[in-house]
C-alpha cells in the first residue's frame, strides 16, 4: 500500500480512538507494559544488534549511552506507564457548560488532537514514552525514531502495537516509519497528520518547521540567558551560572549567554572565571569583561550563538531594561533568568522578558516537563500557540463544542422572536 | 522608514504592552470609545466617501451593506467597548502555582500572544472590534481591512491610535497597512508576527495558509452537514434545516451537505422540498433522492463542494456510521448536526464526528462566538492546535512559566541530593 494510504488509514482511525473510554486506554496502557516485561528478551538482543553496529561505525559515546535499553531503562519505562493510568483522563472533561436559551445547552469538552507525528532521537525509552502518552490521551501516533535504534525500535513497536490492539484499540491507530525518506513524505501529509513533534538538532527541527504545512510544535534554538542584577547575591549568582552551564552542556536549557550588570562585575566575574575553570569553559567577553578577567574576545555571532558546548558569552549591560531589550532581540524565547534581591526589578524582569520561561535566581536546566511536576513530556515549546514552554499530556488535547437544541433555529434569534439567557450550569 | 522594521517596531512594544495592568488597558477602552464617539463626523464623512466610490464601483448590495458605518453600528461597537471593559483582565491570571521543593515555586501566568496580523473584511466595525479585543488582550496588532474601506478604516484608526497612546498604551503598539501588496510583506514577517487571523473569502485564507511561516488561526471552508437520522422528529428537521440552508446563505456555518438515513428519506424529502422550494433552493441529489423528489444530479464534486448559495446537496445513507465517515471525509471540521430523537446514537455521532463543533438537533448558524456567548469573536477556528470553534478573546492568550528560587541548580536534583516534592500552592 502506498504512504499516504497508509497515513490516511491512520487519520480514519482517529476518531475511534477518540471515543474509546478512559478504561480502555488504561487497560491498554497496563497491557503494553506487561507486554513489554514479557517480551523484554527480544528488544534487549535487537538492542544488542544496534548497539554492535553503533560501534563499528564508531558512533559517539554520549549517543551509545541513550541508546542502550537494559533492565534499568525498562523498569523505568514501565514506572512511567503505571504512573500515565494513575493520572486522570485528560479526554471529556467538559471546559465550560452553559444554557444559551431554554432546551439549547453548549458543552466544550475535550477531546485528542488526532493524529501526531513524532520524530524523535536515537532512544529507545523515548519511543515507549511517545506511544504511552498517545495512548493515554487518545491520539493516533505515527513515530519515527533515530535510524541508530531502528532494530530495537522494531521490536518495541511490535509489542507495543500488538498489545494495544489485543486490548481492543482501533486497529492503524499507531504506525511505524523506518526509512528516513519517509520523514519527507510524512510532511506532504497535511489534512492526514494533525501535529508533528520534532525533536533533535536545531537544524533538524528548522527543516521540518521550513518544510510542511502541517503545524509543528517544537523548539530550534535554546539560547538562554542569565541576567546577573547589580541587587545580585554572589553566593547564589556563582553556583546558579555554573550548573546552568555545565550540568549538562548540551541541552537546550543550558546558559549560553550571560548579562551582568557593569556595577556587580567586577566582584562577580573573578569568582565566577574560577568556578568556570574547574570544567574548562571558555569564556567569549566583551572588551567590558576583558577588563576584568582574561577571556577570548567576543564577536557578532556570539548574541544569537547556541554552543551546547563549555562554552559561555558574556557581557556587561547598564540596566535590567538592557537585558530586557537583549534577551528579546538575541534569544529564542526559550528560558531566561534573572539574579536579584530586589523584588521590584525581578518582577519587571519576569513580566517584560518574552521568554516560556522567566525565572528568578535558580538554574535554567529546571526547564523540564519532569522537572515541572508534569509526570511526563511530549517536547518543549518555545512557540506561543497552543502550548509553551515544557509540555505534557495537555498539549495533545484540544476540544469540540457540542451543543444540543429542540429544534433551535437562529432565525428566531436574528428576528428578535427569542433571545439567549446564557445561563452557566 | 521600511516595512520590516516597522513592523519590528512593533514587535518590540509588545513586551511593553504585555506589562501593561488592565486598568490601563480599560482605561484606553474607554479612551477609544470616547474618542470614537467624539469624532464620529469625521468618520461618517471618510465613509460617504468610500460608499459613493463603491457606488461608482458597482459593488455588490450586500459588501455595501458592510460597508456602511453609521450611528447605529457606531453605537453597537461603542456598547461592544463597554462589554469588554466589564470583562475579567484575561491576562496575569494564575493557571497553576505548585511548591516544586522548599523555596522553589512554579506558577504559569496568562500573557498576550504578542504580534497578531488581522486582515479583514470591509466592515468598519470590524477594525473597531478587533482592535479592542487586542487591546484587552494586551497584544499589539497589525491591522488590514478591505480596500473598500480604505478612507472610513483610516479615520478609524487615528481616532483608536492617538486615544490609546494617550491613555499611555506603549508606542508602536498598533499598526495599519493600506496597500494590499504590503500583505504579502506581512506573510514575511515570522519572528515579528506571532499569529495571523486572516478573513474573507476561502481562497484568500488558503492563500495566507500556503504562503506564510506564521501560525494562522481560521478556516479556509465551511462544509457544514446535518444528518437526518432513521429516528428524526421530522417537525424539528425540516424547519433546522431550512434554517441551517437559508437563514444567511454566504455564512460560513451555513449547511451545504444534507444526509438522510435511508428509512425516513420518503417521508423526509418531499415535506423538505415544499419548504426549500420557498426560497427557490436547488437540490442535487443522488439517484436515492431523485426517486423520491424531482432534483438536479449531483455529482462527485458536490460532495466536497461550499456553494455560499441557495443550493443543497442531499445524498441518502444506510446508517449514522455511513454519515461520521462522509463527513468526516468529505467535510471541513467546522460544525455538523444530527437529527435524532435517539440519545445513543446522538452520542455517537457527537463522539464521532470531528469537527469543532458536533450539534444535535438545532441549526448550524449557531456556531457563532457571540450565539455562545463569548461576548465577541476574533474569528472562526478549524485547526485543532490552540483555538478551535469560535475563537473569543481567550484565543489571543498564552501563557508564560515563572520560576522563582533561592539559589537552585539542578545538579542537587540529579545527584540525589535533593529531591522534588510537588505541593500545590
Amino acid at each position: 500500500m502506498d504512504f499516504k494510504e497508509q497515513v490516511k488509514q491512520v487519520k480514519a482511525a482517529s476518531p475511534k480512538l477518540a471515543a474509546s473510554t478512559e478504561e480502555m486506554r488504561n487497560r491498554a496502557l497496563l497491557a503494553v507494559r506487561d507486554a513489554l516485561l514479557a517480551g523484554k528478551e527480544a528488544v534487549f538482543e535487537a538492542n544488542q544488534e544496534d548497539l554492535a553496529q553503533a560501534a563499528r561505525d564508531r558512533i559517539a559515546a554520549p549517543i551509545l549511552k541513550r541508546l542502550r535499553f537494559d533492565e534499568a531503562k525498562l523498569h523505568d519505562v514501565a514506572a512511567g506507564i503505571q504512573d500515565l493510568v494513575n493520572l486522570p483522563d485528560p479526554l471529556f472533561c467538559t471546559q465550560l457548560k452553559r444554557e444559551l436559551d431554554a432546551g439549547l445547552v453548549l458543552e466544550r469538552v475535550t477531546c485528542p488532537i488526532g493524529v501526531v507525528g513524532v520524530i524523535f532521537e536515537a532512544r529507545p525509552d523515548a519511543l515507549v514514552q511517545i506511544s504511552a502518552l498517545c495512548i493515554k490521551s487518545g491520539n493516533c501516533v505515527i513515530l519515527k525514531g533515530g535510524s541508530e535504534a531502528l532494530k530495537t525500535n522494531k521490536a518495541l513497536f511490535q509489542i507495543i502495537n500488538k498489545a494495544v490492539l489485543e486490548a481492543g484499540l482501533p486497529e492503524n491507530c499507531m504506525m511505524q516509519l523506518e526509512a528516513r525518506s519517509e520523514i519527507k513524505e510524512l510532511l506532504e501529509c497535511q489534512g492526514s497528520v494533525d501535529l508533528l513533534i520534532p525533536r533533535g538538532s536545531n537544524a533538524f527541527v528548522q527543516y521540518i518547521m521550513d518544510n510542511t504545512k502541517i503545524p509543528v510544535m517544537g523548539h530550534a534554538d535554546g539560547i538562554c540567558h542569565i541576567y546577573v542584577d547589580a541587587d545580585a547575591d554572589l553566593k547564589k549568582a556563582v553556583p546558579v551560572i555554573f550548573d546552568a552551564k555545565t550540568q549538562y552542556v548540551s541541552a537546550c536549557n543550558a546558559v549560553e549567554t550571560l548579562l551582568v550588570h557593569k556595577e556587580i562585575a567586577g566582584r562577580l566575574l573573578p569568582e565566577l572565571k574560577e568556578a568556570l575553570d574547574q570544567k574548562s569553559v571558555e569564556i567569549r567577553g566583551t572588551k567590558e569583561v576583558a577588563e576584568v578577567i582574561s577571556c577570548k574576545e567576543a564577536t557578532k555571532e556570539d548574541d544569537t550563538a547556541e554552543y551546547l558546548d563549555y562554552i559561555l558569552s558574556v557581557k556587561t549591560v547598564d540596566s535590567v531594561e538592557e537585558a530586557i531589550d537583549h534577551i528579546n532581540r538575541y534569544g529564542s524565547h526559550h528560558t531566561d533568568c534573572i539574579i536579584t534581591e530586589n523584588d521590584e526589578t525581578a518582577e519587571k524582569f519576569m513580566n517584560l522578558v518574552d521568554s516560556a520561561g522567566v525565572y528568578r535566581n535558580c538554574s535554567t536546566r529546571f526547564a523540564d516537563g519532569y522537572r515541572y511536576g508534569f509526570g511526563a513530556e511530549v517536547g518543549i515549546s518555545t512557540g506561543k500557540i497552543h502550548a509553551r514552554g515544557p509540555v505534557g499530556l495537555e498539549g495533545l488535547v484540544s476540544y469540540k463544542y457540542k451543543l444540543t437544541g429542540d429544534g433551535h433555529i437562529v432565525e428566531d434569534y436574528a428576528s428578535g422572536k427569542k433571545s439567549f439567557h446564557f445561563k452557566e450550569l
